[in-house]
């Protein structure tokens, strides 16, 4: 079984799944209430596509024991999903890009750190949520609306996602 | 000077001014993610209105002194505005409903604890974001638009806000 070490966490490294959600350099950043608050502005494309609407969720993840047998992946054609940890621990993140089912080769892995978010684009393959250490809350934006938004594939042959 | 010392946030005291977004026993839960994740589904009515859109950015407030004294208030009357805290540190919430400029006996002071979050509904008076103990990270769920979407009255008397 082939192993998956996952890459750091950078904008750049994720554009082609979305968008980092932080409070970095690279984003706009207004100065706002007399000076007080500092505001890192419209961090992410939310997309909930012609007949959706954004709702806002929590989601409480049990923590991922490592190394973790990645063997299915899934995705929201009709709309984008965006998780921000509330806690203070590392996550993972598994992702493909948009289009046909992706197989082992065409997975890649990011260790994202507390403070960063991840704003998945619409189609964008993804393993469900990866909390690590412990249980894990994520602020979770994503799109309530009619029709089938969530399509799942199965990773054969299957894939190890370690730390190293 | 009047003094105003917080209450407690729940979701029933905040109702005449939004929505607690916590993963409580009173949100619906459903178990996703082949059991692995409790999701507390749909805990705010995101409104950004009919020309808006919706935006996530973060919010990172210097903190608070207290006694704080309350001079100012403000309100987006053409949408919601949703905070929720990415820190472990309690922050102060003041709110008056919504219609005419508040004075100084319109006003409720929460206190919310780590893991809380509020939802402002659209003209719902409060004040900016009131960080305690350290440097606060929110995340901020908001409208971008056109049109004038702030407006700030003074509070006059001033009112001293005070755990005690």
């Amino acid at each position: 079984m082939n192993t998956l070490v996952p890459e750091a966490l950078t904008a750049a490294a994720f554009a082609p799944f979305g968008e980092v959600i932080a409070a970095d350099a690279a984003a706009q950043c207004l100065s706002i209430n007399a000076g007080n608050t500092a505001r890192y502005h419209d961090l992410a494309r939310l997309d909930a596509g012609p007949d959706g609407r954004l709702i806002v969720s929590i989601f409480r993840g049990q923590p991922r024991t490592l190394p973790f047998v990645v063997s299915m992946m899934e995705r929201h054609p009709l709309g984008s999903q965006a998780f921000m940890p509330l806690g203070q621990q590392p996550y993972l993140v598994v992702v493909a890009r948009p289009g046909p089912a992706p197989g082992a080769d065409d997975l890649r892995a990011f260790l994202a750190q507390p403070g960063q978010g991840v704003n998945y684009a619409p189609g964008v393959w993804h393993h469900p949520l990866l909390a690590l250490n412990a249980i894990g809350d994520f602020l979770v934006i994503d799109r309530s609306g009619p029709g089938d938004n969530c399509d799942e594939v199965g990773i054969d042959p299957a894939v190890r996602l370690s730390l190293d």
